[in-house]
């Protein structure tokens, strides 16, 4: 089964998001807009409750952390993707090598780029026909995130929560 | 703010159900298949703390429960909404009841009729056409649920997942 980690912003950036992504985004039906901070990766029934508590140890290690979303950016001409590029704070940057090393370490062969995507699988003209727009609209939003939520995939690709976590907190 | 309260059954039973809302359930993309145990509610953003604090105070109290579906149903004439039946356990009726009184009290008109929709807002003539068949093959299937999931509605409908509360525990 397929998991992953992300965070869901306020209803509000949540909603902003969804103006967009309802137009330009396949996925829009599939998951409600996030933050992926990790991503995603196989387990079974048995193994994933492992990783869960693996999780909820590495998670009450971190404090809840500002989410600072200030510009729309693109992730072109690698895939035609736009986001809210999310400031990659310390705070967020070590909470997600703690989720992606040690024992759970995944074999990145990316740079984390924290974001919340806005727009995807578009073709090289429609990006192109929106990126100027999108940018200088832009996005100005400020919020603390507390807690993080582990899904897991359906076989439409659509995710449901499987559990929460707090940050700074055991459970 | 709109809240709801509900358990997400197994991958197992949620791509059953999928394979019907794809098809018979407009709200298919706004959430993903589940058992309501607490109908939608209002609440703002201090509220909902509290809220939440009484429903890990209520959850705790009780203990995983077998969600067991043994055959399709509907809930017409009333509305055309066909459903997995779950069979209204003790220990079901029980978790409802404290998730719906003392401090979380609502003013439930209705009966509770635990159910997984998978078809709804039909016609009469689309509810006629397909509820002997889907009756006839029926479904039949029992699985452990120890978690509730507190979600939240966004402007287009959608529902995220605000906090997990695991059955039987303190978090």
């Amino acid at each position: 089964m397929k998991y992953g980690i992300v965070a869901f912003p306020s209803k509000k950036l949540q909603d902003l998001a969804n103006a967009y992504r309802k137009r330009y985004d396949p996925h829009y039906a599939l998951i409600t807009p996030h933050m992926t901070v990790k991503g995603v990766f196989e387990a079974n029934d048995q193994e994933i409750e492992e990783v869960a508590k693996e999780v909820r140890n590495v998670t009450k290690k971190y404090k809840p952390f500002e989410l600072n979303v200030s510009k729309v950016s693109t992730f072109a001409p690698i895939t035609n993707t736009l986001y809210f590029k999310v400031d990659p704070s310390n705070e967020l940057l070590a909470l997600h090598e703690g989720l992606n090393s040690g024992n759970l370490k995944d074999d990145l062969d990316y740079t984390f780029v924290p974001h919340i995507t806005i727009a995807q699988k578009l073709s090289s003209g429609e990006h192109d026909d929106i990126v100027g727009q999108l940018k200088m609209v832009g996005v100005n939003h400020s919020e603390i995130v507390d807690r993080l939520h582990l899904l897991y995939q359906l076989e439409d690709g659509s995710w449901t929560v499987y559990e929460t976590f707090h940050l700074g907190e055991v459970n």
